[in-house]
């Protein structure tokens, strides 16, 4: 609805159809409103993507997410035109509001274990960015911190036995920590030494990341490595145009 | 089963009867393992208590607790006797597994539109903990912080028109939000200026929280200001004694 253009300070509030649509709020270099993009595709669910300037945010915005982030999704069918914000509670209303393709299990106990892994992935998340801000000098150790964390992942695919995590077909813990196993190929060209995954080490993982980039919902919301990394780069300076793809 | 102690490294691993009963590892200060108690409780889920020494903390801590952080809910039922962490995942758990007290919403916008609350509480905490552990000169700002985080919570509570945010009685925000403002009490002795909530600003918040404190849940584990207060003062200086009640 904003042509892919990441909307900002000053404009217009965008003028959607009235056609009960859902309007995902979002950011395309986001991890986090990747998850949402990811788990709407994965459910077949249509929506309209406004996309938003973070760095300078549109007046109009907290009338959708009270704090400024993104991704916010308007619920356009709801009395009030209500909008969800957080990523995981939007995840998870998805889940429970559009069953057709079910992420989550349904038993309490692997659902709760589900959303214990995606909590423990954020000791990887936080470690990649200290690496993909200040490189591997300005943060020693992130790269061991990296490999451990997802130590936890490896043994996890390899205990399943499953191509995914969640089973045949990923689910909602595979998209939850997919933008960020994305954008690890990042590293590749942020570092100076080349960094690749240890295939001995890592190797379900692999396995688990080149049949990833093959569903069909990661593709449609794909990005390589060279492209996070540009992105990255110019944010790191602070001149990091989200306008880049349009 | 630690007769309130909290057990501590070199201690021995708790024997435990082999009841059944769900095994709660927490700590009797602890906020979010505080919101552990009150859904077991409201929900009448007979339960045992081992309470862990934060700072020095028993070596087979992380066989329940990879992270090493309390709450941690042992299911004694379950195959392999799994445990659950993180005190949101704990209570959404219980809320589905036994739905005989329903604490969230049953339909999918109510319950996300809960965990946006409980999520947006986070700010009223992080400006709390600034003034309990540096006192309001090291955190300049941090009471209209505060304030200024409850506002939402006071006009929520007016526009629901109703005496919990639950409704007729406490639902699931109304807990998961109860540690802190029971902590609130303790700004009383640990400022210099008595802080009191002011009366104007947060009439319905005041009349929910005089109707919390009787709420039967919250009575079985509830402590003073004053209490917490002494426990926070020492802390600040590391000389907190976590068995203090027994």
């Amino acid at each position: 609805m904003s042509g892919g253009k990441h909307l900002a300070k000053g404009s217009q509030k965008p003028e959607l159809p009235d056609d009960g649509i859902l309007r995902l709020y979002s950011m395309r270099f986001c991890p986090y409103a990747h998850r949402a993009h990811l788990v709407l595709d994965a459910k077949n669910i249509p929506y309209h993507t406004i996309f938003i300037n973070l760095t300078e945010k549109p007046e109009w915005l907290t009338d959708y997410s009270p704090l400024g982030k993104v991704p916010a999704l308007q619920l356009t069918k709801e009395e009030g035109n209500p909008a969800l914000i957080e990523s995981l509670i939007i995840a998870e209303y998805l889940d429970e509001k559009y069953p057709e393709v079910p992420l989550f299990p349904k038993d309490p106990l692997k659902k709760a274990q589900e959303k214990i892994l995606i909590e423990r992935f954020n000791a990887v998340v936080s470690a990649m960015y200290k690496v993909f801000l200040g490189g591997s000098e300005a943060a020693p150790g992130a790269l061991t911190e990296i490999s451990k964390g997802l130590d936890v992942f490896e043994k996890e695919l390899s205990t399943r036995g499953t191509p995914y995590f969640g089973g045949d077909k990923p689910g909602m813990l595979d998209y939850m920590i997919w933008p960020w196993c994305e954008r690890s190929a990042m590293l590749k060209y942020l570092l100076p030494d080349k960094y690749e995954m240890d295939k001995e080490r890592f190797g379900k993982l692999i396995q688990w990341r080149d049949l990833m980039i093959n569903d069909p919902a990661v593709k449609g919301f794909y990005l390589d490595g060279e492209t996070h990394a540009k992105f990255m780069k110019a944010r790191r300076e602070n001149t990091h145009d989200y306008d880049m793809l349009v």
